[in-house]
């Protein structure tokens, strides 16, 4: 058998995000950040909360006013007043005085603590009765005890969702700089595939590979940039990839897993400026047919053509590289939901398996089920659910197994 | 203790989902379908692939033409013809014929399989050695192998993922009927509230609910629209609902968690046209004060003003509302991460408790650290990865349980 390519192992191609660095950066509307990745961090201008706040509503008081007090013993407390929501009380509390406080309401000076109306009676307009002892901080929110004055709250690279969009608002960040959203340039080969919008004649099929990669490119964070379709030949192949080079972060190319098309791909991707074949196959199955190129400094993509494959390399290889040119620091955590194995699964040691399953509950239990079936076939990943990964050094997971399962 | 409402089981309050319908539908381009949930069935108009098509680069034959054949027994094939990428074959393949055939062509008629170029050796330009015996079906991809005319490939009720997307596209869908995104609008109330442009005076907090609400909506796949703030009064607090029930599919009205301000929201409630208070109290905590009513066919939430418990009842209770209306018949489903608890976590029994967790891997174990603090503190969900549910019997976990980490 000829040995049309030296691959490299999984780990070691993941190493080479190292060399491609984070996109340019750019100011964005507080309503706009989420799924965003922070290219400043961001420091606390002020205390959160601004002043010390009442978690419920009942009275604030001096903690010491209540102790000893219960429901054989109550302490009777004056009012000294009433807090409106919103301001700044213009009174304080002594020993032995409560003010009326809403939950989010502003403590007056003096006052340490609130106790809950529900454990105080009214007896007249001037005083209550307090139920029980409470300590210094109860019900209250101190000042800063969220965030001090001067912490940084945000770290650059962080990824931001709904709670990191609100913690922006808290500090009145109108406007936040965020890596912009890498462009990624997407391109099919092959003199067999026609567009969607075309009725394929015998021996052609639609283009389903520059759809499932805009997919993807968009759940990773990028913006997906389509070329169409690009017939098997050097120069046309060339003229696109130096356009797509132009306009975008990233190239990837699908198809080409032909021996001849591959050849000329390569060809292609060493006659680019300033650019190295770093990776020529790799010991994934699926996917082993993938081609990482530099050109300046972009990564450019060849990966199989079987819809499988290019999702499973997309989504084992491709979307961390993704992940790092968006300035995420956070780009190797990925979630996975344990489930037990339905069935052994045979695995060749010296590559990493990637297995499309589906998640089933079984009286209480998560089963992974494996869809078998072709790399040219998308109905097994449309049956999956996620896909679970084979370690290099693992022969086959027996049935029963506990697997890890990754979404793409 | 004053009995201010009967709260109501969360399994009882997700019952009422089955009250509300899904919103209408829309035609869009397949391009913009990522996320989004089809509302046809659609049918496969034709086989895929059309024709049955080499998986490798090699020769199609009759796989009774290699039967016996090894490397010491190589069968001798003479070829037929070579298969241009696209095209169909004008000629068949008897017995003792091959054609040339790359990955993704079409086989000739008569052809049944396909031997890989590296099981060959070409003798001369009209014949070629076979070193291996292969079984009819091999390396090939039969018409219609991967959906068969006739057959429903997606249901109306699923979620659109990239491999859907694809599927799309080889059948040439290039409009698809979805739901509409439903459009959520979105209320802070609090007198103490100001929006995020402005410098809060003393005793003022800015609105961080209308920020991380809009960013659990958009996560949720709805359109948030935000109304701002709205002072606590019966007048301002109606009028905004109203508006927001006219331009919309649901409202969320966050705040008002102080006695006096729930008195007044359950009774603008009350009041909006056609309508019934389903739900005063759900047994969770935080959100334990969260209202569901109803007006006409669309939910109005009161849920509380302190963001962590707006985020929690969000996921917990509102989500799977938004996903009822969306159209998405798999809105139950909720991926969980498997995690070992760190430390013993209290809870009382009768209520489901959501604790905060941050996800962290020590020597291969991945651990769910119960991130504490008060529900008016927004870092604990920043530092906080995920959230586990404890149940309604369920007393308290002891660290080392195998929990479930739930995502916002």
């Amino acid at each position: 058998m000829k040995d049309f390519f030296k691959v490299v192992d999984l780990a070691k191609v993941l190493e080479y995000v190292s060399l491609f660095q984070a996109v340019e950066t750019e100011i964005i509307h507080l309503g706009d950040t989420q799924g965003r990745i922070l290219a400043e961090n961001i420091i606390a201008d002020s205390d959160l909360p601004p002043f010390s706040r009442s978690t419920m509503d009942g009275y604030a008081v001096q903690a010491s006013s209540t102790f000893g007090s219960s429901d054989e013993n109550p302490a009777y407390i004056s009012i000294a007043g009433q807090i409106a929501m919103g301001e700044s009380p213009s009174f304080s509390i002594k020993q032995g005085e409560a003010a009326r406080i809403s939950t989010g309401g502003m403590l007056p000076n003096g006052a340490d603590s609130v106790i809950m109306i529900e454990h105080t009676e009214t007896l007249n307009e001037q005083t209550i009765e307090i139920y029980k002892s409470i300590a210094p901080g109860h019900n209250v929110i101190e000042k800063g005890e969220d965030f001090l004055k001067g912490s940084l709250i945000l770290p650059k690279g962080r990824k931001i969702r709904p709670q990191e969009t609100g913690l922006l608002a808290a500090f009145g960040k109108e406007k936040v700089r965020v890596y912009k959203k890498p462009v990624i340039s997407i391109i099919s080969t092959g003199d067999e595939v026609v567009p969607v919008s075309q009725i394929p004649a015998s021996g052609q099929i639609r283009d389903i590979n520059s759809y499932t990669l805009s997919g993807q490119v968009k759940e990773a964070g990028g913006i997906p940039l389509t070329f169409g379709i690009v017939k098997d030949n050097y120069k046309n192949l060339s003229d696109i990839c130096r356009k797509a080079l132009f306009q975008s972060d990233m190239v990837l190319i699908s198809g080409g897993s032909s021996v001849g098309a591959r050849d000329f791909t390569i060809e292609v991707l060493t006659d680019l400026p300033d650019s190295e074949i770093i990776v020529h196959g790799i010991s994934i199955s699926p996917g082993k047919p993938t081609i990482l190129a530099r050109s300046g400094k972009k990564a450019v993509w060849g990966i199989p053509g079987h819809v499988v494959s290019a999702m499973v390399v997309f989504t084992a290889v491709v979307k961390p590289f993704i992940e790092k040119i968006s300035g995420n620091t956070s780009w190797y955590k990925m979630p996975a939901v344990s489930a037990k194995l339905s069935r052994n699964v045979a695995s060749a040691q010296g590559r990493t398996d990637y297995i499309r399953v589906r998640l089933a509950e079984k009286e209480g239990i998560l089963w992974a089920e494996p869809v078998l079936g072709k790399s040219g076939l998308i109905n097994t990943m449309v049956k999956a659910d996620g896909l679970i990964k084979i370690g290099i050094n693992t022969e086959g997971l027996e049935k029963g197994t506990m697997v890890e399962v990754i979404f793409q």
